[in-house]
C-alpha cells in the first residue's frame, strides 16, 4: 500500500472520529438544536460532512456509487446550487428524521465507502480524487469548529444555561505584552508550496505595506471591561455607522455571552471572566469601536499575515481566538475558484464579509496556517472571535 | 376512601397515562420539534401539563409542597402573567434540557404528588382543590389534541414526510346528507348542570335565533375539490378582505396539507384524499369562502349548539373535525372569569378569534360537549378544522 | 324639476363643497401626506370620492360617459376588486401627480357631470341611480371624517407639531353623570324605515338583552388619567392578551396623542387636556383595560343602540367621540350585501374588527344615526375614539 | 476684495443657484416625495444643504450667529451624531412643514449670511472657515446628484410614469471599443496637491498592481440585453451568493428601470433603450454577474484610478455613469478623518459598501476627479451606476 494511501486513510479515520467525539457528550435532543438561521444543529453537521464525501468524492469518482439515501442530499446540501435543491436553512432544526442514530449509521457506511475507495484507487483516480478527499477532511474540520460555536449559541438560549461539554476550558496561549514594529515596503502574502490550502488563499502575490506596529497579544477581558466602563456602548462617536445602528437596535451592552453576574457563557457553562484572558464573542463593529477608543486600529489581513509569518511572530496568533482584521473579504489578484461544484466553496461569498485571521481554541490542531482566511459578516458574534490592535508607525 | 377520591384518582391516572401513550411512538428528537411560534414541542406539552398541576393544584393547596425544580416554572408556564416570567414562546423548541427522560421522571413525581394529595385531602381541601385537579385533567386533554396538531405541523416541514404515528387514520363518523330546519325564536345556550365546563361556556343564557337550516354533515373533500377546480382560490369576490390578502400573500391554492400528488399529509403520513371524508385543515377564511361559493353561510355558534343539543342532531358533530362558526369569540352575557390564576385561562383571549364547535377525531373521548367553545384566529389552519354549512330559511 | 331632483342636486353640491372647505386650510404639501398604510392623503380622499361617482354612478348609468382620465381609476380605486387593479395602498403618499390643482379641476368636471346626470335622468334612471348618488354622498361624508383623522396622524409625526386647522376645537356635548338602567328582554336593533342606511345596518331584527346599566356619559380625561396613574399601562392583569402584547411591543404609556407636557395633539395643534373632556384616541384594547380597571365593561352594540334609541338616551351619544363596543363586527341575521360593485362596501370586512357606535365631533352633521355601525381593528388609535362604560344589573 | 473672497463668493452663488435651478421644474408636491428610507425629498435636500452651512460654517465661525429656526436642525441634520438628535430618516417625506416656500426663503437668508461672512472674514477666519465653505459647496454638489436619483426613484413608483424634467437626456460621452493594457508594478493612488478632495481620498499612497487590461468603455445596453437573453437572471452560478438571494427574493429580471415595453424610465420619462448607450441602474451584484458571464471581472479601484490618471485614459470615465469596482470601501493607509463634526462625513461608513469611480451625467461639472471615491451598498440600484470590465493580463 503506498504511503499516500495509508496516510490518507489514517487521517480520514482520525478526522471523522474527532467529529463524533466532539458530539458524544451531547444528547440527541441537544444535537438537533438550531439557535438561528446562520447556525446548524450538531446532527446536521455530522450529516452534511458525510454528504460532502458522497457528493464531492464518491459520486463523481467511485464507479457504481449509490447514495445511502438519495432523498437526503436535499436535506444536507448546504449551499451548492450546482448540486441540486436544498432544504431551507432556517429549518435545519426541524429535521428529527433521519434520527441521530440513522445519521451515525450513515457515517459508518460513508466511512467504509471512502476507505475502500482510497484503498482501491488507481493512480489516475488518486490524482483526481485524493485532493477532494483532503478537501472533505479540511471541510469537516471547519465544521468541527462550527459544531462548537453553534451548540453554544443554542444552549445560550436556554435559561438553565446548561454546559455543552463537561470539564474546564483549555488554558489560553501565553501572552506577551507590547508592540512589534514593521517597516513599510513590499511583501508577499498568500499560500505557496505544496500543502493544502483553500482556493481563497491563492495565488501568493505581492502587496505594499506601510510602516506599522502590531500588538503582541490579543485584547483582554480587563481591557475590554475598561472600554465598557468608559461608556463604550453609549458613545456613537466611537462606532461605525452600521455598528451604532446595531448597538442601538439590539441594545448591546457588552460581548455576546457576558452575563450580569460577571460570568461569561462558555461551552462548559457559565464561568468567571478571567481578566487576562482574551475577550471573545465580539463583532467586527465592537472590535473596531474598541480600537477607536484605544487610539489604534485593526490590522489589515496583509499586515497580520506578514507578522504571523515573520521570524518573531506575535503571541496568540493561533489557538486562542479568530482575530478581526480591517480587510473586507475580496479575491486576491488572479484568484480563480476551484473547478467544478467546489468552485462554490469560497468565491461566491466574496462580498459583505470581513476577514478574520489566526485560529481559535476550537480549531482542530493542524487546520490553520498564516495564510488562512476566515470570514464572517461584520455583525456576527457567535464565533470564537477576538481582536488584536495595530497602529501606524 | 370516598368515591370522589377514588374516581378522581383513577381518572387522573388514566388521563396522565394517555398523554404519554400518545407521545410514545415519537423519539426524543421528534418530541422537541416546534414548527412555528404558535405550536409547541411534544415534550413541552408533557412538561407544561405537569407544571400546571404543580402551580395550580399543589403549590396553593398541598402543605409543604416544593416544586421538583423551581427553575422550570419559567420554562413551562405558557401564558399566566400572574404566575411569573416565561421563556419566549418561539423558543420552546430550543429546550433540549431538561431532556425527555427528565420530563418523564418529573411526571412520575407529579403523579405521585397529586395522587397522595387526592388521597389525603380533607373535606375543605377537596372542595377547594378537586375542581382544580379536574381542570388540570381537562387542560391536559386539550393539550393531548395539540400534541397531535403540533407534531403534524412539524413533520410536515420535513421533506421526507415522515409519519408521526404508525397505522391508519380512524374511520370518519357516518355522514347523513341534507339539511335540518329550525324555526326562529328564543333558545338557550351555554353550559348548565353540575358537570365540568370551562368558564367561557357560562352562564347559560337566552338568545334569539332566526329561522335557518343547518347541514346534516360536514363538507367533503370532493365538494371542496370542486370549489378549488372552479377557481375558488383565484376569485377575490368569494373572500373576506383579510382572507384574500392572506391567499395572495401566502400563495394558498388548497387546504394546508393537500399535496400535489393527490394525497394529504396526515399523522400517519401522506394518504390519498378520500372523496367523502370531511375536508380538513381549513382556515376560517377558506371556510367562509367555500360557503359563499356554495350559496350558503357558516352557522353561528348559537345555531350550532342549538342543533347539536336538539332531539335529532346533525351527524358528525363530534369526533370528526372542529367546525368553524361565523361567531367571534366573545364573552357570554354576565360572563365572569374564574377566580385566581386560572382567570387567565380563557377570558383574556376574547378578541381576534373565531369560535369552532364540536370536536375532532383527535379530541379525547368524553372531553367535548355541545356547549364547548374552541377558538382560534381566522387564519389558522394547522388545527383539525373543517366546516359545516348553514343557510337562512 | 321634481323635488327629488332639486333636493338631491342641492345636497350633492353641499356635500362636495364641504370636502373642499375642509381641505382648504391645508397646503398642497400637507394634502399629500400619508402617515401610514391605513391612512390616506387629503388629496387622495378628494380624488377617491370623485372616482367613486365616476365608477359607481356615471360609468354604469350615464350614457356616453367617458372618464376624465382613464389612467386614474388605478390610482384612486380603494379596494374594489371588481373595479380593476389598484395602486398599492402604502404608496398613496407618493402620488405627486396628478397635482392638487388637477384633482380639484377633476372635481369640477365630476360635479358638472353628476349635476347634469341628476337633472336629465328619466324615471327609470332615477330609480336605479339616485340611491347610488346618495351612497356616493354618504361615502364622501365618511371620507370627510377620515380626512381629519388622517391629516392629524400625519402632522403628529412632524416634530414641529403643526396645526392642521386654525382656531379652537369645538366644545364637547354636555355630559350627564350616572347610569341608565335597562331591564332584560327582547329588543329590536338595526335600521328600519325609508331613510338612507348602509347595508350592514340591516335587516332590523330581534335580539335578547340581559338587564344592564349604561353610563350616561363618556369616560373623561381625568378619569383616564387616574387609570394611568394607577399603573394601568403596567398591569398585565387588566389587559386582553393581544392588547398586552401591543402595549409591551409598542411601549404605550397613554392615549395616542397625549404628550409629556400635559397637552394632547389635536387638529388645532397641541392643547391642554381638559379634565372633563372625553378621553380620545384610544384603541379597543385600552378601552377594555380601562373598563376592567373600573369594575365595569364595554356595552354590546345592541345595548348601545337600544339605549341611544330609548326615550331618555344617555348624553354624548353623538357628536363627541366614536364609542368602542365589546361587539365584533359581524353580519346581522339575514344580512345581504348590496348588489354589484358596492357589495364590496362593507360585507367583506366582517372579520377581525370591532364595532364603534355613535359619531364624533368630526362626523358631518346628519350623517350618523342610532343604527350606524362604524368598525376598526382593535389596535387602531388614530380615529376619534373614546369609551362609555356599561355593567350588568 | 481679495481674489479668494470674490472667487469663493461667486462660486458659492453659482452652486447654490444650481440646486434651485434643478428643483425648479418640480412642484412642491414633487419636492416632498420620498421613495424609500435611503432617498430623500428634493425639498429636504434644499434644506439640508442650507443647514450644513449653518451648522458647519456659521455656527462655529460667525460671531453672533443665530439659526434661522432652531427647531429645524433636528429636521435637516442627516447623520451627524455630534450635532444633535435627528428626525427619523424614513419620515423625511412627512415634513410638509416647513413648506417649500419657507425653505426657499431660508435659503435666501443663509445665502446672505454666508456671503456676508465670506466678505467680512479676517485672515484667521478665512484660514479656518473657507475650507468649510468649500466643503459645504462640494457637499451641495453631491446632493445635486442625489436630488436627481431620488426624484427619479419616487416618480418611478407612480403608475403614470411622469417625467421629472422636460426635454431629452444628454448625449453619452463618446465610446471607444477595446481594452487598455497595463503592466504590473507599483503605482500611486489617492489625492495629492492643493485642490479640494474629500478625506477619504487621502493620503496618496503606493499600491501594488498586477498586469491587467481595462475596457475602453462601459458595457452597453445591447451587451447587457444579451446577458439577460442568455438567462443571466436565472443562472445561480453567475452570481455572488448574496446577489442571488436578492435576485430570488425580489424577482429581479433586469436593471431597475427597464420596462416591459422596451423602454427605460429616465428623468425625462420613459425612453427607448439606446443599444449603444451604457447600461445603467445596476447593483454591484448585477455588475459582478455580468462580468462573470462575460469572462471578465470588475476593476479594482486602484486599477481604475491608475487608468483614469494615465496618459491615454479609457473613454467614458467621467460624465457617463458611476462605475462599480470590485473594491470594498476601506480606509487608505494612514487615513485620518477630518477634525470636528465633519469627521463623520465619510469615515464612519467604511464598512459594508463598495466603491464606485468616475462620475455620471448628473454629477455637476468640475465636481469629480480621478481620485474621487463614491460608495454604496452592493444591492443599491437607484444611483446612476453602470459597469466597466477588466481582466487579468
Ligand atoms: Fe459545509
Ligand atoms: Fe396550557
Ligand atoms: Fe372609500
Ligand atoms: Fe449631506
Amino acid at each position: 500500500m503506498p504511503d499516500a494511501v495509508s496516510d490518507l486513510s489514517a487521517r480520514f479515520r482520525a478526522v471523522r472520529a474527532h467529529s463524533e467525539a466532539l458530539a458524544a457528550p451531547l444528547s440527541a435532543e441537544d444535537q438537533q438544536l438550531q439557535a438561528m438561521p446562520d447556525a446548524s444543529p450538531t446532527k446536521w453537521h455530522l450529516a452534511h460532512t458525510s454528504w460532502f464525501f458522497e457528493a464531492v468524492v464518491l459520486a463523481p469518482h467511485a464507479p457504481g456509487f449509490r447514495p445511502y439515501d438519495e432523498r437526503w442530499a436535499r436535506l444536507f446540501n448546504s449551499y451548492y446550487e450546482s448540486l441540486g435543491p436544498r432544504h431551507p436553512r432556517p429549518q435545519r432544526g426541524l429535521l428529527s428524521r433521519p434520527s441521530l442514530d440513522e445519521v451515525l449509521a450513515w457515517r459508518r457506511v460513508v466511512d467504509a465507502g471512502v476507505c475502500t475507495f482510497i484503498a482501491e484507487a488507481d493512480a489516475d483516480t488518486r490524482a483526481a480524487a485524493f485532493p477532494l478527499v483532503e478537501l472533505g477532511l479540511q471541510h469537516e474540520q471547519q465544521h468541527q469548529e462550527l459544531m462548537q460555536t453553534d451548540i453554544l449559541a443554542a444552549l445560550a438560549l436556554n435559561p438553565l444555561a446548561p454546559a455543552a461539554f463537561p470539564g474546564e476550558p483549555p488554558p489560553w496561549p501565553a501572552a506577551v505584552d507590547g508592540w512589534l514594529g514593521f517597516d513599510g515596503g513590499e511583501a508577499e502574502i498568500g499560500h505557496a508550496g505544496t500543502g493544502f490550502a483553500f482556493d481563497n488563499e491563492t495565488p501568493r502575490h505581492r502587496v505594499r505595506l506601510e510602516a506599522h506596529e502590531i500588538a503582541r497579544r490579543l485584547v483582554s477581558n480587563a481591557e475590554y471591561q475598561a472600554f465598557v466602563d468608559d461608556g463604550g456602548y453609549r458613545r456613537a462617536a466611537l462606532w461605525l455607522s452600521d455598528g451604532w445602528a446595531v448597538v442601538s437596535a439590539q441594545g448591546w451592552t457588552g460581548p455576546l455571552y457576558w452575563r450580569e453576574d460577571g460570568t461569561e457563557f462558555t461551552p462548559h457553562g457559565p464561568r468567571p471572566r478571567a481578566p487576562q484572558a482574551p475577550v471573545r464573542h465580539l463583532s467586527y463593529y465592537e472590535a473596531a469601536a474598541y480600537a477607536e477608543w484605544a487610539g489604534a486600529r485593526l490590522p489589515t489581513e496583509a499586515e497580520w499575515e506578514h507578522a504571523a509569518g515573520s521570524a518573531t511572530p506575535p503571541s496568540q496568533c493561533f489557538g486562542a481566538l479568530w482575530q478581526w482584521t480591517r480587510s473586507s473579504y475580496e479575491p486576491y489578484p488572479r484568484y480563480r475558484p476551484w473547478a467544478g461544484a467546489v468552485g462554490e466553496y469560497n468565491g461566491k461569498f466574496m462580498v459583505g464579509q470581513i476577514v478574520l485571521r489566526g485560529s481559535s481554541f476550537a480549531t482542530p490542531p493542524g487546520h490553520a496556517r498564516a495564510s488562512y482566511r476566515n470570514f464572517f459578516p461584520p455583525g456576527v458574534r457567535w464565533q470564537f472571535s477576538g481582536l488584536r490592535l495595530a497602529r501606524d508607525a
